[in-house]
């Protein structure tokens, strides 16, 4: 099943910041946006060990109903990619200064470590 | 008593996107924004009828903890005001394409209606 995402133009401010205001979910945009096109699977090993499978899907799912991610079924996982050009359409210059102001991922790969607390 | 504010280095980009993820509280931006310094009751007044006191202090207390703005004790009331130069230096670009982002205000004044759900 295709999981349901807003058109461009209902994409709205407050629900992609919302959606951005989690560290997880930041570090999850950064993944996105250094790497491009990824498996479910293979994000999630950036956010570190013992995260639940249900809290990622958690946060998938904020992402792609606030706009800020496709998910699109590839097999037997989900592949997610940002709407870089949807949001940079809608609000220019946003997705850019934010990507710039979240820290650097672990150099080489998936961090070891990665704050397990949303907030 | 003046309330607690995060210093500049200690303001973090979650918080802020979170802060900013309501369209109450980007309201209150945009208001802070486009007219400066504002006495509470003031920036009230654009946010509609009806509001309670405890939610309007609730959402200047999520923007002050976050470092989106000062909240100064000002005789009987609260001065608000915007921290762009902080956020600025944190986090380039970002406060100028949120603010770029809200809709307009209603023109001339406080709006009649507004938003009464927070999200």
């Amino acid at each position: 099943m295709v999981p349901h995402h807003p058109a461009r133009d209902q994409i709205e401010l407050a629900n992609v910041l919302s959606a951005l205001g989690n560290p997880m979910r930041l570090t999850i945009v950064r993944v996105l946006a250094e790497t491009g096109e990824r498996p479910c699977g293979q994000v999630g090993t950036y956010l570190g060990e013992g995260i639940s499978k249900s809290t990622l899907t958690h946060h998938w799912r904020v992402l792609r109903d606030a706009g800020v991610i496709w998910q699109q079924p590839a097999g037997r996982e989900n592949l997610l990619t940002l709407r870089k050009e949807d949001l940079d359409d809608r609000f220019p210059g946003l997705l850019d200064s934010v990507v710039a102001g979240i820290g650097d991922l672990a150099p080489g790969g998936p961090a070891r470590r990665a704050p397990r607390t949303g907030r």
